[in-house]
């Protein structure tokens, strides 16, 4: 442990020049504190989409080691952009790309992995009271080519610094004030989680909750980084994500997340041999389609029915192999993108049988259908109508809080 | 001398989606003539000063290295996309930035000069068979920071790597299809010139004709490479700019330029010591203001008067330091933005008396008057008011063709 302190900046709060100087100036509070800041920046809000858009006009399938060329610019100008206001206030500044920074990457465009971190130019830079800036989002692979790290790959980049670096802490600073039990847009009662464990925050992550990667908070637990939520815009306080909680926070439920991005495939008519079954996510997984929830149910007649969830995005291609394999009927192949995943997270969930119970209530009450449902340790999916899931995500939290 | 060919794209030529698929497509027969090609770009056009002015919102003075990062994404952007574009046609093709090209530079931001090209990486990238697109006017300092060569520096970087390659050609695409006699759209019977040595094609760059940069055309000729400047928009035959000329293209003049953006400074009322002579230009290369036409009078009196012209960007800070000099008398400074440079440029100028006479003889048919007038073996140049400059090009043109 030492002084320094990670401050990352997402794009929708580096949107415009005031929100630039806004960020220059919580740089600058932090640097007054005495601390070292290495600040890590995202794209400006947009700016990868229009890059991207820019690059497909061009070509509808442009090889991915150009995309993150060209994807990876716009974090090369929010940081230097940054680095400028800050400059501008006073303070010793200096940007540094992926490369400078020293983030080694795997190959993979598009997904690269960060392996390794050469920390030599972060820390003297840090070491002569100089703010640096770090372009989120990229590195470099062993061959020297940029590489970007999926979206949401800044969060990844600023705990991963703020691991190499042993800092003491690694800020996230975005519109929302912290994380919510619900989304606060939604449901009026939602309230403030003042402090998480990375588990349940990792839950949340993954089930719809975009205020954090979930690989940034799976690598933050790895290495112990202390996670701060807050707000860009105001001093309220925000959430703490860490190993241990105190007594106080330990709630059964943490939270109640949305998902809409889903669509619902399901393979009927089957003999229900293990093969076949098989076959199915086989094709999917070769396809590098994940599946999320999974049912098998057996017909009166002797049939199995499997029904899964895959990402809205995946849905059209998912259904096209299925059918395109000559294993499958056609007919028997359906592919329903108007569900959406509503979910609780929270510690012990099994251990609690009247958390399902309490659910199946509350969505009762308010006359939602439950189409598939799901249930693990940590947290309890039920897939709806797309149009039934803020209301149940609102009917849930209610029955809980 | 091989196999290699180096196109240089202006941001003219990749202005938009049409032009960069444009360049793709000349790239292309290039490289199905069977050479190894090698695309050196610009940012695309109006990128550059679009860049410039979001840091300048940021900061009155950002720093050069910042600025440097900033302005040096817009070549990065344009040479993906052309990569892409390429690709989408069908060939390999990999973007590399200055720093991957192997581009070591001095360390002036904003004005760093190409020390050593490390080609590895560039004869790795062709021996594959793949078009490489390199982003021009950009570089890396020892430091491993991004570096700028100045305006027109894509040039230089397209020079720079035909020589160190030993290419045997580097065409210049731009939107005119060729080195003129004067200005087309000004003169209209101005000509294209075939074929031009190094020290008449540098001469007319310095005197304002724009196609081409001169430092890259100084760093053609000491390294013999053979430059064409061509259309990117026709087919027609260029301008060829080469040591040896044949005894065809020959001429006397080999163009006529105007340069409006100048200014005229004069200090009067000296009293003509070779020390106070010394402080006005000591002033001006203290503050890197380059003085061009300079004129010493002596007044009937025994005073003496320097005129000289700078840039007309450099003009009020000339003056201003000559004021707060206290070496002069204020009143005695004046600063005149109102004038424009005409050039005739050609080979052995001072040994042809007929030619001075000639272009007396076409301005005072126009009743154009000579403010200053300044010639050396090269060049003929006089300093006329702006308004005249375009008449005054025309008589002159008219007077040798």
């Amino acid at each position: 442990m030492n002084n320094i302190t990670v401050l990352k900046f997402g794009g929708s709060v580096l949107i415009d020049d005031g929100a630039v100087k806004n960020a220059a100036e919580i740089i600058k509070k932090e640097y007054e504190k005495g601390k070292a800041v290495i600040a890590v920046v995202s794209a400006q809000g947009g700016m990868t989409d229009a890059l991207l858009s820019e690059a497909l006009r061009l070509s509808d399938k442009p090889s991915k080691r150009e995309l993150d060329v060209i994807m990876s610019a716009g974090e090369l100008l929010s940081s230097s952009k940054l680095a400028i206001a800050v400059g501008n206030i006073g303070i010793k500044s200096v940007s540094l790309s992926g490369f400078q920074a020293g983030i080694m990457t795997s190959s993979a465009n598009g997904e690269a992995r960060i392996k390794d971190i050469d920390t030599a130019r972060l820390k003297k830079e840090i070491s002569e009271r100089k703010v640096v800036v770090a372009a989120g989002f990229q590195g470099v692979n062993r061959h020297g080519d940029m590489t970007t790290l999926g979206r949401g790959g800044s969060d990844t980049t600023a705990v991963a610094i703020a691991a190499a670096l042993n800092a003491e802490k690694c800020v996230v600073y975005s519109k929302v004030d912290g994380i919510y039990t619900a989304d606060p847009e939604k449901v009026p009662d939602a309230r403030k989680i003042k402090e998480i464990d990375y588990n349940n925050m990792q839950e949340l992550s993954f089930l719809g909750v975009k205020v954090l990667n979930p690989r940034a908070v799976e690598l933050a637990r790895k290495y112990s980084v202390v996670l701060e939520v807050r707000s860009a815009f105001s001093d309220a306080d925000g959430t703490v994500v860490k190993e241990e909680v105190s007594d106080l926070e330990k709630m059964l439920i943490s939270g109640v997340t949305k998902k809409s991005s889903i669509a619902r495939i399901t393979v009927s008519g089957l003999k229900g041999t293990s093969g076949e079954v098989f076959s199915v996510f086989g094709l999917m997984s070769q396809n590098n389609i994940n599946c999320d929830i999974i049912l098998q149910t057996t017909e009166k007649d002797g049939t199995t029915d499997i029904a899964f969830t895959v990402s809205e995005s995946n849905a059209d291609a998912a259904a096209e192999i299925l059918k395109n394999s000559g294993k499958f009927d056609e007919k028997d192949i359906l592919c329903d993108k108007s569900v959406a995943k509503v979910s609780v997270v929270g510690a012990g969930m099994e251990s609690h049988p009247g958390v399902a119970a309490a659910i199946y209530e509350a969505l009762s009450e308010k006359n939602i259908n439950v189409i598939m449902i799901s249930s693990s340790e940590m947290r309890f999916s039920v897939v709806v109508k797309k149009e039934d899931a803020d209301s149940a995500v609102s009917a849930i939290h209610k029955r809980f809080y």
